[in-house]
Formats: C-alpha cells, sequence, structure tokens
C-alpha cells in the first residue's frame, strides 16, 4: 500500500475537527456510489460486523445496471448478462432469491453482414461461416494469433509482461491491420472491438485488449451467448440485483460527492449539498473518470490524478424496439447479428422470457431487439436528431431481420455518455502507454482511500462479475486494516 | 456555432433568478483561469468596452507561467520561451513595455547523447551530427518523410486529411518503428517526443504529432533555439507578461470554480467557495481535462463531456540547478543536450542574461541549468523519495557537462502534475482516435459557453503564443454576438 503523501499538512484538518465536534454519527466506511460493487462492498463489511454508509448520486441504485420498461415488458437499460464463469454473480442472484434464463439462441442463426455480403452462422460456439476460403482463414489465424497473444498476459499484472513496452505502445487497429489481411477479417476484427470494449479498435492499447481478453476468459467467451458472457439474464431484470443488496443498507439517494478530505484522524466526505459524513475509511466505486472530479484534500498524488485523465468511458446507446412478437425467430434468426455497417453493429433477441423457451417467468407477448450503437458509430450518431436516430437504427434491425422491424410498437434509446453520473459504459478503456505507465498503481489505496468497480477487477473486468469481486476485494483489504 | 441542447429545463433557473433578485453586479463575460489565454481574452473584451470578471483558482495569475526565483536570479517554473513565429507574443511583450533576451546559444555545441554515445552538435540551425553514416542517413529520412507527413495536415481541422483515421488510428510509437530503422534514429525520435509533448510516443496519437507539428511551422523550428521556438527569453521572467496584462483587470483569485449554470437568460458562475458571478456569456480557459471536473448545469453534451475524458495533460517537471557561473560555457558546451537515457533528456542554460552575452538585463552572477524530466520517466522519477530525484538530475547533468555540475549551490523542482490548478503540463495530447472522433467540436461553443487555451489554438497550439491566440479568437467570437 502507498503511503499517504506527506503533505498532509494541506488537510483541513480543522474541516474534520469541526464535523467531529458537532458529534456527527460515524461509520467505519463509506463508500461512493450504489452500484453492484459499491453495494458488494457495503454488504460485505457489514457482514464483518462493520457500519456502513453508501453515498449514491442518483435517485436509485444499481449504477450501470438499470432497469426499464418496453412494452410492458422488463429490459436492462445497462448491464444485462450473467456469463459462463461468472460464478459470484450465479451464486449471489440465487442467494438474493432471483432466477436466471438463458440468452434465446436456440433454433436459428446469428447473421454476420460483413463487407456487403449476409452469412448465416449456426447458433452454438465454434460454429464456423460460411465465408469465402480466404476470408475464412484469414480470420481463423487472426483469432489464433490474437488469443495466443492473450494467453501470454498475467491479467493481475499486464505491464509486467515482457513485451508490455512493445505491446501497449500500439493501437488494436495497427494490430488488426498487421495481422489481418482480408476486408472481412479486418471488419470482423474491428466490429469486435466495437462489441467488447464499446470504443474503436483505434482508441485502445493492444495490451488493453489483451488483458481484457484473458481477464474474461478468452476472446470466444467474449463474444458468445452459449457457454460465453451473454449466456444468462435474471427474470425481472438485473436491477433487481442491486435493489436487493440494497435492502436494509443505508444508502442515501440524491447524496453526489464533492469532497474528500482526509487526515491522520479519519475521513470527511462532503456531498455536493453540504452534508458531511465522518469514517475510517472510504472507497471510491464510480468510475475512474468520474473519480477524478471530485475534490480531494489533500490532492491526489501526481500519479493518480494523471490516471483519472487516461482511462476514459466507452461510447455506447443501447437502442430497443418491441414488435407483437419476436417474428425473427419463425424466420430462422436467432436475433443476433454482427454488421460492420451500423450504425447499429450488433443485436440481441432481449425477448422476456417464457416465450418458445423452456423456461417460467412473466410471459410478455412481446419481442424485442436490442441494438448497439457504439464507439465512433454512436459519436456521430449521437449528434443526430431523434427521428433520424431512430430511423437509422430500425433501418438496421430491418436490414437483418426484414420488413417487419420497421414498425415496433415501441421503441427507447437508452445514451450512457449522456447520464451526468456514469459519463459512458461499458467501462474504461486504456489508451496506448497508460497500462505500462500507469497500471501498476491502478487499485493502490492512498492513505484512508480506497478503489473498486468493474475497472479494477483482475478476472471478469467490465462486467457485473468484475464489479462485485472488485468490492468484495476492496472490503476484504479494509478488513484487514481497520482496528 | 452548437445550439443549445433542448434540455435547458434542467437549468436551475431559479438560482438565476435568485442572483439576479439580489441585485448582484453582473458583467458580460465572466472568465474561468487567469493565465495568458484568459487574461488576453479579458483584455480583448475590455478594450472593446465590455465589462469581465476574471476567477481564478490560485493565489496569483499566469497559470502554466509562474516566475521563480534560483540563487537570486529570476527563473520561469513554466512557459519560458518566444519563438520564430510568435509574433502577437512579441507584440505584446513590447506593448507592456518588457524585454526580451536570446537564449544562451552562442560559442558552444549542443550534446547528443544517444545510443551510450557522445556527440557534439554545432549550435545554429541545421547543423548535422557526427553519427555514422547509417544513423544519420537513417535519421535524415526520417525527419524528412515525418516532415512531408505533417506539411499534408491542417492544423485547422486534423480530422479532414484524406488519411485521418489511418494516422490517427496508430501511435506515434508505431510510425517510429515502422519508419526509423536504427537504434540511434529512433532513440532520437522518441526523446524528441518527449521534449516536445512531455509525453511518450506511445501515448500519443500519429496524426496529432502531425497537427501539432504543422501548427508550429514544422519539426526543426520545434526543437530550435535559433529561429526556433526556444529563442528568447523575457528580461526579468515570462511571468511579467500575466501580471501586467492583469493591471487593471477585475481577476478574483482563489476563486476556484464549482459550477457553471445557463439558461436562455445568462449564466450564473459559482466558486467552491459559493461566490455566484452573473454574465452574458463564459469563457472557460482551463485545460481541458480540468474543465471536465466543473460541474455544469445543463450537463455538457455526450460528445463535449467525454472529449474532456481523452485528452490528458503531459507529465513534466522542471529541474533547476544554479552555480557560481555557467562552466559548460568555457569547455564549449551551449547547456543544451539530448540524451535517451534520463531521468533528465533535455537541459538548457537558463542563466539571467548579461553573461557573456551581449544583452543587458540583471547581471546576477550565476549560472542555471534547467533539466526536463518527461513522460513515462517523470512518472517514475515523481514517486522516488526528495534525495534520489535530486542526485538523479545531477547525475544526468554530471554526465553531460562535467564533475562540476554535482555540486550546484542550489536547486530546485517544479512538478506541473502535483500542481491542482493544472494537473500536467505543457498541455493536452490526443491519443489515437480522439482528433478523428472529437475533433470536430474540440472548439465548439455550448450555448453561453465558449472554451479557449494553448490547447484550443490552430497555430501556435502549445505555446504562450497559442494561448494568446486562442483567447483574442474567443473574445472576437463573443464580441460578434453580444448585443
Amino acid at each position: 500500500m502507498l503511503e499517504l503523501s506527506q503533505s498532509t499538512d494541506l488537510v483541513r484538518v480543522l474541516h474534520v475537527a469541526r464535523v467531529r465536534s458537532i458529534g456527527m454519527a460515524e461509520t467505519d466506511v463509506v463508500i461512493v456510489g450504489a452500484g453492484l460493487s459499491g453495494l458488494s462492498a457495503a454488504r460485505a463489511l457489514r457482514d464483518a460486523g462493520r457500519t456502513v454508509t453508501v453515498l449514491e448520486a442518483r435517485d436509485r441504485v444499481g449504477g450501470r445496471t438499470m432497469g426499464g420498461q418496453l412494452a410492458g415488458a422488463p429490459i436492462e437499460l445497462g448491464g444485462t448478462w450473467l456469463g459462463a464463469g461468472h460464478t459470484q454473480m450465479y451464486a449471489l442472484v440465487d442467494r438474493l432469491g432471483l432466477e436466471t434464463f438463458p440468452t434465446w439462441n436456440d433454433a436459428g442463426r446469428l447473421l454476420l453482414d460483413l463487407g456487403g455480403r449476409r452469412v448465416p452462422l449456426a447458433s452454438h460456439k465454434g460454429a464456423t461461416p460460411k465465408l469465402n476460403p480466404i476470408a475464412l482463414a484469414d480470420l481463423a489465424q487472426g483469432l489464433a494469433r490474437f488469443g495466443r497473444l492473450a494467453r501470454s498476459v498475467d491479467p493481475a499484472q499486464p505491464w509486467a509482461h515482457p513485451e508490455a513496452e512493445y505491446l501497449d505502445g500500439q493501437t488494436y487497429e495497427s494490430w488488426v491491420r498487421r495481422n489481418l489481411k482480408t476486408r472481412i477479417g479486418r471488419s470482423y476484427f474491428r466490429v469486435l472491438a466495437e462489441a467488447v470494449y464499446s470504443a474503436d479498435g483505434a482508441d485502445m492499447s493492444l495490451l488493453h485488449t489483451l488483458f481484457y481478453t484473458a481477464s474474461n476468459g478468452d476472446l470466444e467467451t467474449l463474444i458468445s451467448v452459449d457457454e460465453g458472457a451473454q449466456r444468462d439474464r435474471v427474470v425481472g431484470g438485473s436491477i433487481l440485483i442491486a435493489e436487493r443488496l440494497a435492502e436494509g443498507l443505508d444508502v442515501r439517494l440524491d447524496s453526489p460527492v464533492a469532497r474528500i478530505a482526509q487526515d491522520d484522524a479519519g475521513v470527511v466526505v462532503t456531498t455536493r449539498a453540504g452534508a458531511e459524513f465522518g469514517a475510517a475509511r472510504v472507497i471510491v466505486t464510480v468510475p475512474p473518470t468520474l473519480a477524478g472530479r471530485i475534490d480531494y484534500q489533500p490532492i491526489l498524488p501526481a500519479w493518480r490524478d494523471q490516471l483519472t485523465q487516461r482511462v476514459p468511458a466507452g461510447t455506447v446507446v443501447k437502442c430497443f424496439a418491441a414488435y407483437p412478437e419476436p417474428f425473427w425467430r419463425a424466420a430462422g434468426w436467432n436475433g443476433q447479428a454482427i454488421s460492420d455497417r451500423g450504425p447499429v453493429k450488433v443485436t440481441f433477441d432481449v425477448s422476456p422470457p417464457g416465450l418458445g423457451t423452456p423456461d417460467a417467468g412473466s410471459a410478455a407477448d412481446v419481442g424485442i431487439l436490442l441494438g448497439f450503437v457504439e464507439g465512433g458509430a454512436a459519436r456521430r450518431w449521437q449528434r443526430w436528431p431523434e427521428t433520424e436516430r431512430r430511423r437509422a437504427v430500425l433501418d438496421c434491425f430491418t436490414r437483418y431481420f426484414g420488413p417487419q422491424a420497421a414498425r415496433p410498437t415501441d421503441y427507447l434509446e437508452q445514451d450512457w455518455s449522456a447520464e451526468e453520473f456514469t459519463r459512458g459504459c461499458y467501462g474504461a478503456h486504456f489508451a496506448p502507454g497508460v497500462w505500462t505507465g500507469y497500471g501498476d498503481v491502478l487499485r493502490a489505496p492512498i492513505g484512508r482511500l480506497y478503489w473498486a468497480g468493474a475497472e479494477y477487477a483482475v478476472q471478469w473486468n467490465g462486467y457485473m462479475e468484475g464489479a462485485v469481486r472488485s468490492g468484495r476485494r476492496t472490503a476484504d483489504e479494509i478488513l484487514e486494516v481497520l482496528s
């Protein structure tokens, strides 16, 4: 652990003293952010007998998970899927009395729309698309090569790779250009980057994409449904996890944090409205780019502040369209498309359970398509008028699944970069030079100040599973030092 | 100009109304930041008959220019040089009754310390170092090739380059690896990146380095003294420019801005201490990464907030050592070194004028060496204890200029990334994908909110000259719309 810098004379000691003198109730730990990471940390601390207050900027819990309704069915406006290997999430869902159901994947093919050609792909993991042999060979060698490289990176310390400087000195896009020779091969790898990171290949360090792949098992897991990262959903919506986790915890909504002051005696966290909360430790669970906007006293060390300047959030909009029925299923499609045209380049069937699946659950009579607009496509699309945005999305759905897609009964967009208290999803990506320049201090506490969130997870980074693991890990670190 | 988004209903209209009802004095324009850009804008607006209030977070004006003293001589802790082509700065200095003197460059050679070899280089622009012919040829073709590429970029709109996506999809480091074949050639290009951008080649988009080069004339200008960007200094220190600019302006020191709220009627700027300032327009002149930390009402559009997440400040520490005399001059060195070892990789003679120069001015009997610790070298060096940091710097000075450098009479470090209200120098660099993703809205006002600063300059971006030009340009834009 890095020691608090010598500049504690900068702390507003008087400030801390004043809070104490007015007899404010103190807790062991204040947690900033009531997302899955903050709530998991709070539960772990409380279960160990500690007192915890969670300060949440929004009027709801859940952070980057968020519930919504479309055509009477619950939908996930944010984090959605539980995937293979997400062991803590499955156990948590079970413990909270919730149920999961499989993402629709049966009896239909995935649509590849690359280089102007529509190619169906069988739904099972490892299926081979009917591309021309040269493109297929190119794609296969690219996937194998990237996979080998990813396996050489330790997700706990990507900066320690023997070739770290080289891998972190280039973009993912540079790697794609060098290692993929066909237009379809390159297109596929680019769409893959957008789908997995909600950023363009140009935005990211090659080392970051390797780290992320290693953190999440392998490339095929990341992009797959069956036995992949998009395997299951929660009946009623993933927001139920945060809502149930929050039950019985001291969560203060509408409490955006403006300042965190610490000294040898403790921490005082002050909200924008001026409410003050004293504690022995504080965990900041908001994404790094937002953590950098808090006024810290003493100020953050140079390396920490510069780190928060260098880990932007991705750009993603979720677009939902509801139909009287999931008509694409009858036509032999599973509702999944991967396209290099856009603006929607990736789609999923997120109809509620009970429609043609063996699973029970709410059986709303509705089919719902989810389209992701991501990275550069989202940056352009965001600036269009509402009617153009909607038309562009429905044009994509129509191109993929037929003319019925043009007339939804209901339509909804969720732009996460426009959310004041998120400012981008799914998570942070690291530009070249950042992992090698700052990675070794990413998780380092600063005095009484700790960090948690999906961005800090070693395993399942970027997923709900990673958020929960990071929250619990940080709670454990604090339990070790609390007297 | 982009229109204020429809979400003005989010504005705290009541807030604005309350300020007006208590009869607070209003100004035409509030300027956030009393650096060269903010002060230049303020002067231009006042000279056109407008009322202006400047809010400055620090207890001093000058921003990234800052005065200091070493061994009784004035030194520049921040921005230092006026260079060839900096026409507005020379005119400004003259109008303010200040004088310049040439950077020490005579009667001595520059030291190249690359690949373990020490090579002297004559001081004049265009001189050829005595490297082995293969390295020399490699370096020459690399410089020519980079120069040609830079000339193809329009600094007013780098995103419009026909190959913009390709150039912005890779790092400067990738370009160096592909285009330089010798170790010395690569070393030189890497040191050059650190010296010019205070960032590593891996941190930056190739397109950004081309833009920056085009914005500042050419590569040779950027790195040169005579007829280059480091040509002259201001007698008494460059801080005198800001101090004189501020005379007679309404500048409020110790006033860090916490919130900027705007609606159809006007803008209210609120300091951390709660003081409120009403205006018709506001110019934010703090670096982009700090501008993103202000609480805006309505919140910034998605594209603007994501832009501020993606333009981090560089990493640079200025280290000064004072000696009874500039002993290196007698040994035939001009005090300039370029080395690939570090932590100090670039040095300058910043002795006060009047010592062996034909120029008058304060004739302190002292020699001062300035060493830059930058980019990745700075990130590591920052975390060392004070005595180790100092020893490492003096070891470099000794390696370059001999054992006399080991025993300075005075020593000083200025770490700009540790400054709460700067958080990095010289300026922002753009990682891959940022110019093409967000460049076209970099200078776009948002309703009543405008941007200025060295980062926003088309010409002489990153220099004092660029800061002044950007400030004036933004003032002109506002004068056009103010009724």
